[in-house]
């Protein structure tokens, strides 16, 4: 975990040097893994604090913050693709992967493990609605549309999602808090003990959420080079490289999360984060576009617009009952792998 | 409620009297208003005596022979376009808007409803028949196929679809009548007060239905001249205003059976009004049609059907746990939201 | 059941003298379902003595055995298209078909009958894989692929498929056995008496597997003049003849299971048998098409891919309360008549 202590500053000297991008990739990666885990274990103690449900809500928070910087940054130079495809890998990374390694790994240690119905529920609504109606609606519609036309539907549907994603805090935060969860649960969470005390783990979130976004920013310049070199398409690289390393924080804290079976946090990590990417960052990113040159309508391509609806049928399916064990997580993983290498052949 | 007695005579006053279509349309719609919450009193006194299923089972019937009446009369007149359409419309406005309010409404007042999960399931499996299965598959196939097979495969599915219509009745009332139901929940019904006798009710139900009708049939003359001035497609006025104010009966009375919490009801007036439109109405309408000119295959456009398929699939997943709270009923509205701008601006 | 004496030398002796193709035709399939009657006795014996899982994995492995031998033989002969159709209609056939009539009779005896809800559920989670994931994202990626980027993404989804299929027994034979399995079923199962020893089920099941085999290559070669006779197209002697007829075993057996109450064998000779095509012996054909001269990609036509979804959608919403009736057993085969009716016209 020493990693960080030497990362950070080799990745702003390495930066300003202008070493070789290969090395740099691979500087900046390995940084951002060992600040994702120290996140995680802020996370952790936070979630401890805090209770399962806004400590979930802290992990999406902080590892979408990261992406929606990026994605600003990308939408300023007019490359909508780009941000729609590490989009998708997002909302893909997190539902296949994430949820699949947590799932796995969590069920190497665990025979079943089980996770709040309820918020199962309620968070396969919101997929259903995000992806299958959301997304699918402007694919569609925008078939006999002209670019105008597509252009409002866009920005109508953005608004309608960001409002539905406040109404859902809302809901879970305010008039439903509790009201789906077991009383027991709450009370085996208070007696554990947080690693660091409150004011730390704030700090070292924050800090650490700044050094992320800085080496992040300097990450996405080298898969130029990194991509001519290894042969990866920018579709590829959009999709399955931004999405890892952007999603790392969540990863860890999932797996980590699963491993300690406290199996609602991680599925809280994995839905929570997709949901935010689909119904908060995507739907402000739309709204953001309109003031630069390039304009962002709600429009995947048909093949990552296909990979998110049959991710969330697959993951409702999988989620509804509330249990898991490592063969569902390896379910998960195997449609990640066939997603990646659809992505890469394309 | 004395709305009635002055807007079915100056309904009929005015159109004699040819007025101003702008002022007639509205006439009409407030008149029809009107109509259907006598029409809800009336079969709310009647599902008390009958018991939750017949009741809902009424009130479907009452508020679809209104739009199976409408919309023979536009089939006469070959506009095949605007029945599917319509149909098409009140498919999403029951799913999504009349089942939205109810659940949204209801949840106001209640902070988690709960609804027959048996019929629940039971309904869900008949939309993914009539929606997934029966609408999807001559859409797909008619791709490769010449006008008479499209035909050909139109009349065979009409007729399965009306056959499992009856079988799914006979299911219902005879040989399960009672199987999935708690005991408990009918002798709570017997204990209330129905508002009207029998008699009474039958006789109000009878008379509102046919002043409906006489009035929806002039109301559907004054779209086109609402459309132009208002600038409004003809696809939208199909889609979402027919709907809204052919489904009016439904919409008051489902939405206080919500308020009365009394969600069987509710969901059985939504979700058994689609069925009844897409296993009954929509199949016989396709037959109705060999016998006049111009013949009405079993073809949606794709932005009818795929609207129909992802409402389904949100519905099948919000309603599978025989629940609901006012988040869910706001999802279904923000879906229905969405679905209309996108018919809007089509 | 002395069909089976009668049919067997029939056959052979039909086939060397070359008798008329239909009189073949009749005895071949008249044959080849008292045979699957037989298999099914045998099976039956053999699932008492091991316990329902293995019972049913026997049960598909023998529908399929002669599948895989028939698809072989076609792929050698460069009928790629056959071979797909054929795999297509075996999955609609036991989705929809077997399934349907194990519901269908089975719940014209039993008002409800139940099976293993977990199961259920982890059959659901594979069939949206195999499915949703794995046949859905070839056909939507390979529109902007070549055509050996197609073939590189099949190998890589088969091989992916072949291994969830094996690590999918190894969780349920290994890893998590008998966890979700209530403990009083074993117990009701080991007190019934099998009809035949373990030895004389297994001969009978052997001996009866190679006649299967045997006929049904002879049989195959009788569909294009029985097709050109009836007026049939190549596609749906391909799903649907075909399929019934090759699984003509597993019908037999279901409903057999089915009438005797044991939903859980029958579920799993059903969906087990559709999940064994889809992960196992698809798969297997397409990485051993690469030894011939034509080889077969993971690509079916839309028709059969959506035919296949919707058919996986049905079934998920309809087996996921792990609960069935007459019409629920109905409604599939209402969707398989639908199908029926499409690939007939097509």
């Amino acid at each position: 975990m020493l990693m960080t202590f030497i990362g950070v500053p080799l990745s702003v000297i390495g930066s300003l040097m202008h070493w070789s991008n290969i090395v740099l990739f691979i500087i900046y990666c390995l940084t951002i893994v060992a600040l994702a885990s120290y996140m995680g274990r802020a996370t952790e103690s936070l979630a401890i604090v805090a209770g399962p449900r806004i400590g979930g809500l802290l992990n999406a928070t902080f590892g979408n913050a990261v992406e929606l910087i990026i994605s600003i940054f990308s939408l300023k130079a007019g490359l909508v693709g780009i941000v729609l495809a590490s989009l998708t890998g997002s909302v893909l990374g997190n539902l296949l992967l994430v949820a699949g390694l947590s799932f796995f790994i969590g069920g190497l240690k665990f025979k079943r493990q089980s996770f709040n119905v309820y918020d199962a529920r309620h968070n396969s609504g919101l997929l259903m609605f995000a992806v299958i109606i959301a997304f699918v609606i402007p694919e569609v519609f925008s078939i006999n549309m002209n670019e105008t036309k597509t252009l409002s539907l866009s920005i109508g549907i953005s608004v309608i999602l960001i409002i539905l994603y406040l109404a859902a805090l809302f809901f879970k935060l305010v008039t439903h808090r509790g009201v789906y969860q077991p009383s027991t649960e709450k009370v085996a969470h208070e007696e554990e003990e947080p690693e660091w005390g409150k004011g730390r783990a704030i700090a070292v979130l924050f800090i650490a959420t700044i050094a992320v976004a800085y080496i992040s920013e300097h990450l996405v310049h080298t898969f130029e080079y990194v991509g001519e070199t290894l042969g990866w398409s920018e579709l590829f690289i959009g999709v399955i490289i931004v999405a890892i390393v952007g999603n790392a924080a969540e990863h860890a804290s999932a797996i980590v999360m699963a491993f300690k079976n406290k199996m609602d946090i991680a599925v809280e990590i994995a839905i929570g984060s997709t949901l935010q990417v689909a119904m908060f960052v995507l739907p402000v990113l739309v709204l953001v576009s309109l003031f630069f040159d390039t304009t962002m309508p709600l429009l995947f391509s048909w093949q990552e617009l296909i990979a998110m609806v049959s991710s969330v049928l697959l993951m409702v399916v999988i989620s509804n009952d509330g249990e898991s064990n490592w063969f569902e997580g390896l379910t998960l993983l195997a449609a990640y792998l066939i997603m990646g290498i659809g992505f890469y052949l394309l």
